[in-house]
């Protein structure tokens, strides 16, 4: 009696529906206890051709896609509860689907995080994922984009700019010569790494944070904004691997496209100064490196960007932008 | 500072984050409070050229995204919480943008369900609009699918094809004389109307229950193998429109597509024998009539349609399917 939604969900999805609130799939809803715990809901959606290219291996779609409500989980400093899926297909093409739902099950597991439900639709466009993840945090503790203030340090983890230089390796707008380079820059594009590991640090010690999607120069600027602060970043702290620092030395890879090109999916925070040691420690603890690049200062203007000889970087971009 | 999808964001949907936790739709996130209630989830996702029509009024196509979702969380007796809304977009058209958050606006307000935040993205394909929506229930008491059982009545909320038949009208596969029956028609197919106003005695009385989205036939059938239990219905009972019975009778509609059309909305109910009396007066205290159209009996076969005679009328196509 199924129709093929159906058929398609039993089989490929309801192995992923591990939590007794998801009903196996077989209702229309899925149960989420709050309990003592608030829920902290976050949505992203991948569009095919914008957040992933058409021949990107299905796995890493369904891991980016998945990885990118993770990583705002993260930097709010919740723990990962479960997510709702839309998947908007052209086609039933097992080929695809197969090798998706694998990837998707693979870090649902690793992450904690099971298949509470979703929708399934047909569409004659780019293929769509949309995932809402919910993730929980004690009571009010959930860390905010607006409450940074004066005085905090602006920390950043990992490495910045890695994934926009994937891109422009895979899009064919540079070429690396170093395979092993080569690769680290596309996986860090095709494959984020959601910073869940230091989500208690940031839940502990920071007192503003959001992820990086967008680009650095442009969501610091979104905390700024929302925070009525500003902020002096020392361009020469941002955090590089040293693959980009090398494209840097070559010429091939420039440092404003490295703070603007976005998918890095690293915290951003403001961390107050009494408490940067204990974030950095914890941040170790969890093997996850951390750089200040900065401070917050008052005022309303745009974060300024200061070069080793302290003058100002003028970017003529901030992030990426969908209009 | 801000890129175009967050000017878009603050321009057309921040007046629609009336919950203190969406944080004005300037955070990564959304705090959802559990508290001693469960959180019902569900997600129902449109597609131009599936769900709706290009041409449909951006206001309907809005109201509708939402009240689909609405529908999922009144059969399981869910109150509204709150939702998160992805919307793909091929262009920041102001002319559309406008009176979609205009009509997704009101009835966030008509139905206390206010947006908590969501994600922007460019498409070149059709439009598409991913709700996924929030409600309360007392801990352990969502009605759910699989619970039906032999003895109960099989119940539906207010009348069956109409919107089916708006479609078969707006895409010229029918004409309709009467004007008033027309709108109706129509207005069933782009504005469902959620049956929230059942959700409590949904909640006191029924066994098993969820929404006639896909068309009844197939939908009792989920509901039927969900539960491990079969149906005998009473074709003769099933509710219809005036309007839908008059074109029955001059032969332009049949019965078989209007239990398996799709997109009415209505609840599907398990009522146990000796709560229907109490369930029927809920209803009719709520303003929404209820129809018994058949029983639950034990077995694992397909329900049965009987006709006046006490015939079986063979169903060919059961429900909508999208692959």
């Amino acid at each position: 009696m199924s129709s093929g939604e159906d058929s398609l969900i039993a089989r490929y999805f309801k192995p992923l529906a591990t939590d007794p609130g998801a009903l196996g799939l077989t209702d229309d809803a899925a149960i989420l206890s709050g309990g003592a715990d608030d829920i902290v809901v976050t949505t992203d959606a991948l569009v095919e051709g914008v957040h992933f290219l058409g021949n990107d291996p299905p796995e890493t779609v369904a891991k980016k896609a998945l990885r990118v409500n993770l990583s705002d989980l993260a930097a709010k400093g919740a723990t990962p509860a479960g997510f709702v899926l839309t998947l908007a297909l052209r086609n039933v093409d097992e080929a695809w689907l197969a090798p998706f739902a694998h990837g998707l099950g693979d870090d649902a597991t690793a992450f904690g995080c099971p298949l509470l439900g979703g929708d399934t639709v047909s569409t004659s466009g780019p293929l769509m994922i949309s995932i809402t993840a919910f993730g929980r945090v004690p009571r009010g503790s959930m860390i905010r984009r607006a409450s940074a203030q004066p005085g905090d340090r602006v920390v950043v983890s990992g490495t910045i700019g890695d994934a926009a230089l994937g891109l422009a390796i895979l899009t064919g707008r540079m070429a690396v010569n170093d395979g092993a380079g080569r690769d680290t820059l596309i996986g860090r594009y095709r494959i984020p790494q959601p910073r869940v590991g230091l989500a208690n640090a940031v839940r502990a010690h920071a007192r503003a944070a959001m992820d990086v999607s967008d680009g650095l120069a442009g969501d610091l600027a979104k905390l700024c904004a929302a925070s009525g602060v500003s902020a002096v970043i020392d361009a020469g702290s941002v955090p590089l691997s040293a693959v980009a620092h090398e494209l840097m030395m070559q010429g091939k890879a420039n440092f404003e496209a490295a703070v603007s090109g976005g998918d890095d999916y690293e915290i951003l925070c403001a961390i107050p100064e009494d408490r940067f040691e204990a974030f950095t420690r914890a941040a170790a603890d969890a093997g996850l490196p951390v750089a200040s690049i900065g401070g917050i200062v008052a005022g309303a203007a745009p974060p300024r960007w200061m070069n080793e000889k302290g003058e100002e970087i003028a970017l003529s971009r901030l992030s990426y932008s969908h209009f």
